[in-house]
């Protein structure tokens, strides 16, 4: 698979990914992939990461049924990062993080302090059964 | 300064950082950013990257003009990974990426092949005198 080939993998193996929603354009997560997972998101066409603390494949929403379907996948000019547009599946606003939020970025700096600026949408207790 | 002992560097003392324009949510790129780097960052108000090809501090703009005033710093969940909201500087469509493009992410996967997506707005030789 040349495409494949073309990606830049750092020295373990992975690539940073950004997970774009495609309807808001809010930059939901940043997980990453190995040569793997990426090959199985386009054979899916749901974003399947790399999990760096469980050392396996990811499969997005697999537990919570918060899966990831994907629409484009961009790569970078250094060819080490890719960006995908995706729907946030699996709740209505969507969520992608496993707090319970619309997007993982929901720190933000104010006055030197991290800030958290997005609600909960639903516990994280009931997401993961 | 607190706020940067809650950001937890990967081995490398460095962490990813996606820009994201404000007015039209495009990703423009990603790049990366040590402690010194998101201290200059929050200084300047503009964004100080830590160039892994150079290994030394790159204020973004500093050769090209195209330097990205930051608006807005978000933590991810896990703390290892930011995102800024920025506004890019320089040019008139904006430009990010040192290929001349509005974008880094100007290759998408189409049947296969990474195709180039996104036109080229200036010449590089002109941006990098």
């Amino acid at each position: 698979m040349n495409w494949l080939d073309e990606v830049k993998w750092d020295r373990d193996g992975l690539l940073p990914v950004v997970a774009q929603e495609q309807g808001t354009g809010d930059v939901l997560m940043v997980a990453w992939m190995n040569r793997d997972s990426l090959a199985a998101t386009v054979e899916r066409g749901q974003a399947v990461y790399w999990s760096r603390s469980r050392q396996r494949l990811w499969h997005k929403g697999e537990e919570s049924g918060h899966f990831q379907k994907v629409h484009a996948m961009r790569l970078d000019c250094d060819a080490d990062v890719l960006l995908l547009s995706v729907t946030q599946h699996g709740h209505d606003p969507s969520i992608a993080c496993h707090t319970g939020r619309h997007s993982c970025f929901y720190r933000q700096l104010e006055n030197g302090v991290w800030q958290t600026v997005e609600p909960v949408l639903k516990d994280p207790e009931s997401i993961y059964r």
